[in-house]
């Protein structure tokens, strides 16, 4: 069986968020046994599963990513629409956009110190859409 | 219900590629909802999704992903295929080789700007296959 | 149909094994059609598929994956678990935590030079686990 769920994430600030509970909130009852696709449709905003404790996990994840891909680098060419959006769109890549996750039990099988991340790219991003597929 | 295809897509050059029309004409009819994995099976491509309309996009991967991962890097041991062959399996984990979109009312539910990628890592490489799994 | 099973891999030391016997020898028998995601539950270790016959390949992306994410950059603040685990988390995220290969004539239909990778990025990790389901 799948069911397939879209959720509109509220809008976030540029930096890497734990929204587990948002997904979740967001999600009908989940199945005995099944798995879930998250896939978020954008190009400038990524998902990962990573630390869901110390907020400063994720502060370092945006330094890091900054100095991973730097704007202004004067080889860009796609330049127009502002400064952080091509580096956007690689740290997108890097990240991906689709994360796939075990259910057991009518829960997301995460390890203990897992949660699910967004990445956010842009200085100034409207909402996000992610579409979720659970089969069972 | 599970269908799987094989595509072979056409011999590409070095760099990434929007290559959303050449796998949708490859596979059959899509289910009302579900799920697709396209998977490529080499180790020095990738796929990956991202902006769809503007060319420059794809070379600005290209040019960073070249800075990211440097070749003659005097550092590596895995050398006598080329100097853009260990690159090019650091790069193809970067990516990802293997992604997961929903499908919805016989489509792909790719966002407006989104489209598939490929990323070919090789000078000189030969066409790549894909194997594609539908689950409805 | 939907099958489950959790592998605990042997530890590990620091660096990118090739696992894929390791986890074959710990699935159930495969179907003739089918998916299986094999989802890693923690935060500072990753799984991809790479080449899979020359080890100086694995050495290299210890290498290169060690330049590209540093230990004791001074602007990491989360610093109490060690220099090398926040440089775990980040290198989690640009592998990725879970893999969907497809499953054909009872195989994972893997290219020929195609192989599982798991990338410990702790000095000092316990067994890893690995949540797996098989859809068919």
């Amino acid at each position: 069986m799948i069911i397939q769920k879209e959720i509109r994430l509220k809008q976030k600030s540029r930096g890497f968020h734990l929204i587990t509970s948002e997904v979740i909130a967001g999600l009908p009852k989940l199945p005995q046994v099944g798995m879930i696709n998250i896939f978020i449709q954008h190009t400038s905003a990524g998902l990962t599963i990573n630390e869901n404790v110390d907020p400063s996990v994720r502060i370092d994840f945006e330094t890091i990513f900054n100095k991973l891909i730097p704007e202004n680098d004067p080889d860009y060419i796609h330049i127009f629409e502002g400064s952080d959006d091509m580096p956007a769109h690689i740290k997108s890549a890097l990240l991906g956009v689709s994360i796939t996750i075990p259910i057991k039990n009518e829960r997301l099988a995460l390890g203990t110190w897992q949660g699910i991340y967004l990445g956010e790219f842009r200085d100034n991003a409207s909402e996000r859409r992610l579409f979720c597929t659970i089969y069972s």
